[in-house]
């Protein structure tokens, strides 16, 4: 028996942000000083370093579930299965629903638990949870369907990573330019075809790296300290990720019994561009090679960084043709990766 | 190879509220019309019903997550394990973090990792996560430590549910009276001791039951609309409960190949004494049989419904010799059973 995707979906935001967008906002440092420099220059060393020159914004009358559901209906429709066979649905996110113009994370009922009602799935035995792991949670929760296949507890699981950090960002701190609202999904079956699942690896980095990501106050002291938003050390996750994700790839494609050569496509986590080129880079190092042109699809110079929607959607994105010059056909060995608040990191090596 | 339960804890909050405590409070009914009774016959008509005379609320200083991490602690130490060589940690709630006197969730990092930071756990392979699934999140935890462990993916689990539901009641709800504040743990191992985890039972009831339990405005129609509390259809989900968990747990018994006159104890989600009563009165009247004195073991009097970590909490009181009257021996064939927002509903035959 084998585990594979058999159906992918996405959702990508109507409202187009450019980094023009931000011209107005007022910047600032941790301590809350002024920035000392004009937004032009603010936005163009942002473009160099992370790549992005737009981000998607989910429209006001839309919350993450919402979004989360259209993907996972193009997934089942993708995988062309009856929902009513579906085993698990996990839905990986990490504040909630955030209606617009609000501060409080709506996750009662769970967010999986909303999107099988909007599925109109009856039955029961279709089991609707949500996990919390940062921007890998989506990688996680196909490792946790793996473990349900595995175990004998489920045949067929849908997956949803679907997030709204368009809700959470603080317009003073220049990171907001970085996150994006989106959501992908798959469906994950049991199967007698070759490939799926070959290897998996998965981690949590906590004893220092805990608060790299936090929910902290907005950069201008004058506004409510009882309202917070997504923060982050970036310097410190760049640091930590270089030292970290491409060792956490090669003990993954090691385990799978692949060669290096044989690696087609490597899916990660687009949160940076320059942080993916240098993880990429030192992974290939590790094998005493280059890494190759094209090997690494990158979708974050329009999307920005969706969190948990990224990897889904990236991968949905090229099976459909939706990302220039960029394919997988059946057989291909690709790398899933990604690393995100816990610090937790994860990968999966999957033949097409 | 068995998977058993080999440690647990839990933390009682210090700070007592008693059914007196809410004599000042304006009940209001959903409409925001004033309630046609006393307070005194709320509160006698409350207890009559619910069992409920004193529930438990945390300090203003702590914060979910700190409450998980003693009993987290606590269940680590119980088991005699260093907790290095746990290979998962996954912290069932619902509402997050959220300080005193505001309104804001912070999951990020994960409630998981923050345990796992204050544990002092280096080992990166130990993978934090948090899991949404309404009150069921402890058994479901339990039962994905056991997918882990089939799957040969994991040895060691640590499962922890806590909630402070006491930061997310309208005090104008009288169902804010059967809310509380707990956490409880357990480790769960893959072992060669004889007995376990017999059999499983899991499901999320949507289709007309998602929103039975939801996130709602104030019943004061002054209150600001953008702040919203935990809210529920009481009758609804007494009704819901008692037509499908005694079936949920007879259908988990009949897997397990034991017998009804094998069950010593049921330790059963406490969200309300007479519903309880009638849930465990019809499960056994499906095997014909009158529920047998005790066997139903209750610390919603003086603990009040703490979601996620009831069950936890009432399993390790009894162990410790904390619960009058009863106690758990070696061998003892128990059932562990919860209902609760999704609406979802499992259950767990467990041998001692």
């Amino acid at each position: 028996m084998n585990i594979k995707i058999t159906g992918t979906g996405s959702y990508v935001p109507t409202e187009v942000v450019t980094n023009l967008d931000f011209a107005n906002h007022k910047f600032l440092n941790e301590d809350g000083s002024n920035f000392n420099a004009t937004n032009d220059v603010i936005a163009e060393k942002f473009v160099e370093i992370t790549g992005i020159r737009e981000r998607r914004y989910v429209s006001e009358n839309l919350v993450n579930s919402d979004i989360g559901f259209i993907a996972a209906k193009n997934a089942i429709e993708n995988a062309n299965i009856d929902p009513e066979t579906l085993d698990y649905i996990i839905f990986a996110h990490n504040y909630g629903d955030i209606r617009a113009n609000t501060i409080q994370s709506d996750t009662v009922p769970s967010l999986a638990t909303r999107v099988k009602y909007l599925l109109q799935i009856k039955n029961p035995k279709c089991v609707a949870y949500d996990i919390l792991f940062g921007c890998p949670g989506w990688i996680e929760g196909v490792i946790q369907a793996q473990a349900y296949i595995k175990a004998g507890m489920a045949k067929k699981c849908l997956v949803i990573g679907s997030e709204t950090l368009s809700r959470v960002v603080d317009k003073h701190d220049r990171d907001s330019m970085i996150y994006s609202d989106g959501a992908g999904a798959a469906v994950i079956e049991a199967t007698t075809a070759e490939g799926g699942i070959i290897a998996h690896e998965s981690a949590t980095y906590s004893f220092e790296e805990a608060k790299y990501l936090y929910f902290g106050n907005s950069f201008n002291k004058e506004e409510d300290e009882n309202v917070r938003y997504i923060k982050m050390y970036g310097r410190k996750i760049y640091e930590f990720a270089l030292n970290n994700v491409p060792k956490a790839m090669a003990t993954c494609l090691d385990q799978s019994g692949f060669q290096i050569e044989d690696v087609k496509k490597i899916l990660i986590h687009q949160a940076n561009e320059k942080m993916d080129e240098a993880i990429i880079n030192r992974f290939y190092k590790l094998y005493k090679k280059d890494a190759p042109k094209d090997v690494m699809p990158m979708c974050i110079h329009k999307l920005g960084n969706s969190s948990v929607a990224t990897v889904p959607t990236l991968y949905d994105l090229i099976l459909k043709n939706q990302l220039e010059n960029q394919t997988i056909e059946k057989g291909d060995v690709i790398i899933f990766a990604s690393v995100g608040a816990g610090m937790n990191i994860n990968a999966i090596v999957y033949q097409s």
